[in-house]
């Protein structure tokens, strides 16, 4: 048996932290979303990096660089955080160096783990089928706003568990876990309106980058299993 | 207008702290239901404590001091963490010290605040008329379980903003206010049962200090209004 663990904040995932579980990284809107679209449209690496300054000394070595803060694209990248920007023309074949407000610092947190995989809805049934034949523990990152609670992450949470604990093998004492679930069983039926209460949805809307809201909650619309191996994503889909 | 924020864990509450907002602590299984009870049935001050070395300290100098760390009281404590301890023979015009594992340490994370005040369902009118007629913003901070989230805290989270939320001078922007009410919501008609979800449900059964879920979870049931006064908490009702 293994267990299902959700937290809710990078504050704290060193209070999740085991050397032998996966880490499945979630940031809805957008970093994951994007991260899976990406590895769908043929991207070869992802380059995940904390801070602005190293996305700039990327950008100046010649690697293409996706960056943003607050939902801004930096004014060097060469593309922001929309999934829309990480085309197949734009990324097929190529290394991105991607650098975002919440998501991509959340990699890097749970980086000694025993795996490190990035979920979204757009790749759901992919993760579900990966973490079902590993034999390990599960702990659920939401990558959240600034260390703080988001209903957006707390729903995927929510809908990737409740499909995980359909199968025997996994179980769960978690208390974000029940939340979470319970949560998506509220919102699931009507995503679209129940996310108007997310603040982070506001904040998009308010810099007119909530054209992607729908997209980043269609089940399976980019299969794909971004995996970091080292310092940097791949594509891990079989 | 005042907003209302919920803070699911101490681990974050830097992330919340306004110089002028009114905190509200909530740790329902059972520090918080412990501290009105005791104030209930006469309580003159509590001293709240971190460490089990200052609470044993004060015990040498002759105070009465409850302290339990895990569910469990210590030797030298004169009761544990159990709000059938503060029985009005117990407490009644005494000074009592307490140390618990999460609710007594999350009282002090709060001292800057405008004014810190303890909730539970035991004091959930007196608390929302309180709240009402102050003119603050409101951050409800949850005590949760070694920093990480709890159902049972975060359910009442939902019943208080659920209340504050019907008077026209209060608004939220906080995704985990939203959370608490739609879980409360799933929660309320049937909350003996809900709370079976709880890991410190299980923790206190484990130990056989459950007998007190059903009074903790019992509205109104010991009017009083714990405030944190210099370093101790007196009974603010009026």
């Amino acid at each position: 048996m293994n267990t299902i663990e959700v937290c809710f904040t990078p504050a704290i995932y060193d209070r999740f932290h085991k050397d032998d579980s996966i880490v499945v990284i979630v940031d809805i809107l957008r970093a994951t979303s994007s991260i899976c679209t990406a590895f769908f449209n043929g991207a070869k690496k992802i380059i995940p990096v904390a801070t602005l300054e190293e996305a700039k000394m990327y950008k100046e070595k010649g690697f293409i660089v996706a960056a943003e803060r607050d939902g801004i694209k930096k004014d060097f990248a060469d593309f922001g955080n929309s999934p829309f920007n990480f085309t197949k023309e734009n990324v097929e074949g190529k290394e991105i160096v991607y650098s975002t407000t919440n998501g991509t610092q959340c990699i890097f947190k749970a980086k000694n783990a025993y795996k490190v995989v990035v979920g979204s809805y757009l790749n759901l049934t992919v993760l579900e089928k990966f973490l079902c034949k590993e034999e390990k523990d599960i702990v659920i990152l939401c990558a959240g706003w600034k260390d703080k609670f988001s209903l957006e992450d707390t729903l995927f949470c929510g809908a990737l568990s409740e499909r995980l604990l359909n199968y025997e093998k996994f179980y769960t004492v978690c208390d974000s876990v029940h939340a979470s679930i319970d949560l998506w069983k509220v919102a699931k039926n009507n995503i679209m309106d129940y996310i108007e209460k997310a603040a982070q949805r506001h904040r998009l809307k308010k810099n007119n980058l909530d054209d992607v809201i729908e997209y980043c909650h269609t089940i399976d619309a980019a299969p794909s299993l971004p995996l970091l191996e080292n310092y940097y994503l791949i594509n891990a889909i079989s």
